[in-house]
């Protein structure tokens, strides 16, 4: 089906257009506070603390194509989609439904969404997004946004293969001061 | 002076020590809920709401020489150091005493911290931290503490002073999600 399709076909094909509609309000697109009242009030962290603002930003950034700093529909759904992955996971590993997981159980996540790092890495992961060695949902999606998005980056530069790139100072600022 | 001072000189010579104590508690160190009350209460940030508790992380990790995810006093003491440098740089950048300073302002507060960066890279920087636009003094210091952390890794790598420098995945990643 190669048509572009309208704002009707999105109503009749996509449930998720009236919640997208919902949340952008009249300028249909999604800022990061938005967003962050939208997981809040959606429930998906499992507590009732506001959704990491940070979090937020770090996910439109991530999905920003258009460089807007806000979000339109398309990638509205990306995002729903990757969320949805996360808490999956999230969930077959807080085993006792805290909205926490264990650092240990983290780098088992990790592993499990295809990431092969040494000890030491997951180690430093764990050590970064870790409180009294429990990571909450809000931070777990910040560690595997920037997971993939640095690891994007990385490969985009890694034109040999071989795990390793080279980076201008400017080009590595820009790629890690992104997210 | 070779000799190691002991507690009661640290007390003599640093009027710092009496308030460290005072945060770190019983254990002697400073958690990141620790940095986190220490510097809502201090007011450092011209705003009643709690300091962002990732840059408190964050601040913890860049100076934990000893990798214990806590802070002693002398870290504590750089710290102090860092943070009223980029108090001083906000707030003349901040004319207004919003306690927040505008994107272009905080471009500016960036090249005199002495960073030489492209208009892509700092524009890409206040895409990341702004929020509408402004940028309150926590998400500042995260930023400052990230530019710092990020150069000085890049700097080591960077073995024959040209700008660029070669990373492998692991340590690429190990460098960027430290901070």
């Amino acid at each position: 089906n190669a048509s572009v399709p309208g704002l009707y076909e999105f109503c009749q094909q996509d449930p998720l257009y009236g919640y997208f509609v919902a949340v952008a309000g009249q300028d249909g697109q999604i800022s990061s506070d938005e967003l962050q009242r939208c997981l809040t009030q959606s429930g998906i962290s499992g507590t009732y603390q506001p959704f990491n603002i940070d979090t937020c930003r770090l996910m439109i950034n991530m999905l920003d194509r258009d460089m807007s700093g806000t979000m339109g529909f398309t990638e509205f759904k990306d995002l729903w989609q990757a969320l949805n992955a996360w808490k999956n996971i999230f969930m077959s590993f807080d085993r006792d439904r805290s909205g926490t997981v264990e650092a240990q159980e983290m780098q088992q996540a990790i592993k499990s969404l295809g990431y092969n790092l040494s000890p030491n890495a997951l180690n430093m992961i764990m050590k970064r997004y870790s409180v009294n060695g429990r990571i909450p949902f809000d931070d777990f999606v910040s560690c595997c946004v920037r997971l993939r998005g640095l690891t994007d980056h990385f490969q985009r530069r890694d034109t040999s293969r071989n795990g390793t790139a080279n980076f201008h100072y400017d080009d590595f600022i820009q790629v890690t001061m992104s997210m």
